[in-house]
């Protein structure tokens, strides 16, 4: 049984089969009289409405569980509970703290997992970014994106699929927030001999003729009590009009959300010309369309 | 782009187009392979089942998200929220404890925008309002309504409606419960020079004739640490047998609801043979389905 | 009007129809542009997705409640807030700490009620314990089935259901756990001249032979504090291999979940050959497809 922990799951065949089903207008009711569990650990605008509206548009019954209702591996094990999700579900998505809980799930093989973001990765934000980029510039390889900020969970999605994609991938991070050896091997494993992952730590010399700047919130929840320190270490990364001016011609800039509008990213660069920051949420629901047709196809084989 | 925020957002011609809306049996599915977002600062029976119910009756898909999940103004801007819901829904729908909250989501203008109670009115719930009274005597005009209690929101929006619907609105209140000028000059606006809103400080004056008496909870949601003190200045308007007899032959009794048995009504008016509260809670459900199909038209013109 | 807070709400031939309806591969759409109101005073994992899962298949809309959203008696009296759930939906379920709720939801008479459990019992788990039963042995009449542990409520519901299918049930409690008198009156109200309740102390006693051998956790959600307590209680009481193998030949071991593993069961019997234990709990949604097709065609007629 296939599941969508992380995007090297996927093979590059696969990724482009995934976008392809997530490009198009409409898609094949796969859930029709099934059911998904999306269970959230913490909170979610984006990641909850996307979901449970990919599986009202593929024909099924999304439930919403938060965590109060669930409370994974509490009140039994996170098997047992898999387990259980699946005597009902045709599969489960889940937010969670910890990448463990979604690699538990996963074990137990009885249903597709898809991991809604961990501690580790946020890949279904990987596909909708994407499929942004290729609406954007018509193609996804040889296209340079530059990320600017905290290699965090977002970071290490997405260098892994534009790795995957063939894109190039750059990072800008001040010093003690860059990736990890276990992150770089693993980036490295989905990297071609003509592939190179670029780490600076100076955000100009990342954006420099970027196609793509993209940033994400300098402190993740979870990570509150380290905001002020945060905003100490994260001076100069600010994606601003000064910074977005030495990208390519044409280059656009995205994020995940939500913002915060004058730390990573000031106002008029979130609202400004090259800003998709709206077309790739709403890209969300379509990823996650195409992944679900993918995954539930896969489940049936 | 139209949104609902208050009654007189409406035209009469508008008005009397929604209320027949409302009342066909069923309706167009303006909301078939669409959702609606259905946020909700404070929790909600009657509000959160008839939109839900309404959402569903037009092919719709609602979800339900509570002030946990989102922190309107915390996690990001409101205008940023509303955008990221503009992504993926055809109309939102909020319940604010602030009602420049739905100003500040309508005036992103991404889509229609409908005020589920705020501090200020409750349109929604007078919508079903008059569309109860209209079933009831076949008419509006010329019909009066006697308003017993605190001018709140409900209050508020009900004047509005019935002044709108070329009713005759009158409302007791004790001293320093009452309308303020803002509201008092909003309602003027509304008026025919045929018309008068009367304001009384004896229900028995208000309620002398009148074909509808209508109350609410003394003590809105967030005002409890006021509980004695209002018990106490609302003592003598309490809706009673004796209170209900001076009004008109053939008068109803309505009441928003939760209704708090032995304050502001008695047990035998609210289970009497006059009261018609619980018509008027399933009316909840008629009015969002008739105003959804009116504004999801006007959005798509 | 027909409820169901209770299995003995049914006669016999009512219990054959139910558990006919829920083998049956599909069910009318009796809910068709109808909804249910699924109020939960505690949260729940198997109830609440079973019960939503099957209104969707009977082609209605779920509304999911929790406790803080409805605050039952708080806000309005229980009556008033269940003739408002009438107002909007075909028929209400509800999960509450005091029985005494439910069976003043039933006595507004407005809308069929379930007990989604209750301190008292747990009537759904009890269906879908036929069900599972049924499928195992191609009958219920005869078969023995014998609970291990705390005469809670879903042992209660079990016993009235065991019972009133013409099972054999058995029971062994630790001294101070076993069903009080009111409990064993109501069992004895339905049983046959031929059929025995049998209560032991001894477990060993209670499986031996049995088809069925069942039990549940020590502590029920709201005894956290009684937890040491009740762990030496209940020594002795363990549903281990050795246990089993006293069991009749090819006996099954069933378990309504959450199993706390290493207590009331351990891992080699939750997990071995003789287990139905995932079968019980997708039988949940079965059992709730069929009472509810049952229920509402009683409110139609």
């Amino acid at each position: 049984m296939r599941h969508f922990l992380e995007i090297d799951d996927l093979s590059k065949p696969e990724l482009d089969q995934v976008l392809h089903l997530a490009s198009a207008a409409s898609s094949p009711t796969v859930l029709a009289n099934r059911a998904m569990a999306l269970i959230f650990e913490k909170p979610s605008a984006r990641t909850r409405n996307s979901m449970e509206l990919a599986v009202v548009a593929l024909g099924g019954h999304p439930v919403y569980i938060n965590n109060e209702e669930i409370g994974l591996g509490k009140r039994e094990t996170v098997a047992d509970i898999t387990r259980t999700m699946a005597s009902f579900h045709a599969a489960i998505g889940a937010r969670v703290f910890q990448h463990s809980m979604v690699e538990q799930m996963a074990a137990v093989n009885a249903v597709p997992v898809v991991n809604l973001l961990s501690d580790r990765g946020h890949p279904m934000q990987a596909l909708a970014d994407l499929l942004t980029i290729q609406q954007e510039f018509g193609k996804l390889r040889g296209c340079s994106v530059a990320y600017v900020g905290d290699a965090n969970n977002v970071a290490f999605s997405l260098a892994l699929a534009a790795t995957l994609a063939g894109m190039e991938f750059r990072i800008a991070s001040p010093a003690g927030y860059s990736f990890n050896e276990a992150a770089l091997a693993r980036i490295s494993n989905v990297r071609k001999a003509t592939q190179t992952l670029q780490i600076f730590d100076d955000p100009h010399q990342a954006v420099q003729g970027a196609n793509v700047v993209y940033t994400d919130t300098w402190t993740s929840m979870g990570q509150e009590t380290q905001a002020a320190q945060r905003r100490n270490d994260f001076a100069g990364f600010t994606v601003d009009a000064k910074l977005m001016s030495t990208a390519a011609h044409n280059s656009i800039f995205l994020h995940c959300l939500p913002a915060h509008r004058g730390e990573e990213v000031t106002d008029d660069v979130l609202d400004g010309a090259a800003s998709r920051v709206w077309v790739q949420a709403a890209n969300r629901m379509h990823a996650a369309r195409g992944l679900l047709v993918w995954l539930l196809r896969e489940a049936n084989r």
